[in-house]
């Protein structure tokens, strides 16, 4: 399955916060065995948002967008997916049903526009707080604050089911572009990707689908690289 | 000056590491009076590289690329960016002449490729690695290890010169939804934007190009918030 994921929000673009969510959900999809091919920040725009949203809708399998819920004037998340299937935002009954029943809050009390989501998309309750989450059309819409987005993610991670990729990594201290034939031959030799990440000691990351082609290649890498420690 | 980042890297979209670098980028190109529109990661595959330089060219002044400069098999930035404008990947004779002069290394020496940029680039030299930069129709290509590519930014930083944005933040202990009544006041009132972050505080960023404007609108908020400590 492969996936992009939209992180939405102008303090991302002014580099005012990392966007570790980006990073937590990469890693939780990769987890469930789906392929991130893509990660794109778009600023609190209705219009970008629904650019974005189309594009993206287009090339990939699924979509999770997270950042923007919720009734401020900059939360536009949910109009701009909702524009991107030229869908109506709508007060969404599930969305009420949630939010005057499980959710801990009384609808009535709520600023208007929280139970607003895109025509007949289907309502995901918020665990952790109280702006609803939306899928429409495989575009998966969670919440910006970590907690919410995570615990939100929890109640949809199986649909990412796939095959897990696995990886075993090689450390070797020798300068990357001494490596080249190595992996060329370790990828030739096993059915195996090797990505090589420089730092103090070079780290060749292999990865396949199948475990043990991962281990058998490492094995055959590790024996012909230097490892001074 | 409207810009947009890519940061290119399996390792990013697997969640193996945050991207940090681009919210140095961020931060810097704001710094500088640009304001970015879009951060997009991407695989290290020529393709996606290219597709993506080709479309944020057509939407942005300038594209900034960082990651997969290097000889080694899976550092294929060039060769994308090459592919986005048609050009050959050539051996380049300014990068060789900084190799072999001002670079502290030896080009006879290095690995294959090391000084291969798109056809008619700009070369811009790494003042701390072995891999050279490039400029090609107001997309720089810049090294994705963080000390080479905060030392070559700051070779072309005055290129991304503009009218610098002036944030004041308010700090206010209402809920968010509250607050938004006040924040539509003072966007209308004064020359400014206005976003609001939650968190144990909520945070409201009031932006504008006329530093004035800025400090009047977050003086005005913040005579009209409630404050605790």
């Amino acid at each position: 399955m492969q996936v992009a994921v939209i992180t939405v929000g102008d303090e991302l673009l002014v580099g005012e916060i990392t966007d570790t969510n980006a990073t937590w959900l990469c890693q939780r999809l990769a987890e469930q065995g789906a392929s991130v091919g893509r990660v794109v920040t778009v600023p609190d725009d209705v219009d970008d948002i629904a650019a974005t949203v189309a594009d993206l809708h287009d090339g990939f399998d699924a979509v999770v967008v997270t950042g923007g819920l919720g009734p401020t004037h900059d939360d536009v998340t949910m109009a701009g997916v909702a524009a991107a299937f030229d869908r109506s935002l709508v007060e969404h009954p599930d969305a009420v049903a949630w939010l005057d029943g499980d959710s801990g809050y009384s609808y009535g009390d709520l600023a208007a526009g929280t139970a607003d989501l895109p025509e007949g998309a289907r309502c995901l309750p918020n665990p952790e707080g109280v702006a609803p989450g939306a899928v429409v059309e495989g575009v998966y819409v969670l919440p910006g604050v970590p907690d919410e987005m995570k615990a939100m993610f929890g109640s949809i991670a199986e649909e990412f089911d796939g095959e897990v990729s696995h990886v075993e990594t090689v450390r070797a201290d020798e300068p990357e572009s001494a490596l080249v034939d190595r992996i060329d031959a370790a990828q030739e030799r096993f059915d195996v990707a090797v990505g090589s990440y420089p730092g103090e000691t070079v780290r060749l990351k292999v990865r396949s689908t199948d475990p043990e082609a991962a281990s058998a290649a490492a094995a055959w890498l590790r024996e012909r690289v230097t490892r001074q420690r």
